[in-house]
């Protein structure tokens, strides 16, 4: 189970938000951008990608990276390093499951599946070490 | 003006949104949280935070900086080195345009703005160099 993650931030990162990645460049700036994600039960942290973006360059060559689910009233932040795999197996299983989350109309979710498939996608899997937790409604 | 932004980016950056900032630990390591802001005329994109945060001690340490703005649809990420101002006046300035922006019941603002002002609170800005935009409606 997430045993890092109080109970209102687990349940917080199932409601319906993207997260915003941080990676680093190759000269140790910071790079940010939001992308789809998925809390397991066993507490991994999972994500899709093209292979081709800066994202995973810069993942491929630091696997640290830094997590920020967050909105007017409360944010998580999940700190780890990244496992990066091609595997279309799992690239597949990952895809079908964020697709069911993030895609209400069941009907649009084979035709995004189909496309996302022939972008060359990467599933990106975090397993946190840190968590940092914040929210206005549990007197932080 | 904020000639390095499109006008629909400029457009989303003044919606209500908050941003996640990314900085650099000791480590290299990057560090995320969110953050209330506020995009002025001439491009310079503010934030407000206590001076003793994490975040505030890495960008003084390395000034240089990650900030997000997304939601299921679009996103903005902006680039570039903070200046780090303890200024009163410009902390107080800077509070009162953000309460205005994020605190929509007027009557709750100079509260608010009080129990900032006690904080030990420090004026972040942006001029951002780099901009990388993403939107689903806009053909990206």
């Amino acid at each position: 189970m997430t045993g890092i993650l109080s109970d209102w931030a687990r349940e917080f990162l199932r409601e319906d938000h993207v997260a915003v990645v941080s990676t680093l460049n190759k000269d140790g700036s910071p790079q940010v951008t939001t992308i789809w994600y998925l809390l397991r039960e066993d507490g991994t942290f999972i994500m899709s990608t093209p292979g081709r973006t800066q994202k995973v360059k810069n993942l491929r060559r630091d696997p640290r990276i830094a997590v920020c689910v967050g909105d007017e009233r409360r944010s998580v932040s999940l700190y780890g390093t990244v496992t990066v795999s091609s595997d279309q197996n799992v690239v597949r299983r990952d895809l079908e499951q964020l697709a069911a989350r993030y895609i209400k109309e069941e009907a649009a979710r084979a035709p995004a599946l189909s496309l996302f498939l022939q972008e060359g996608r990467v599933a990106l899997h975090v397993k946190p070490v840190k968590v940092t937790e914040f929210s206005l409604d549990q007197g932080h």
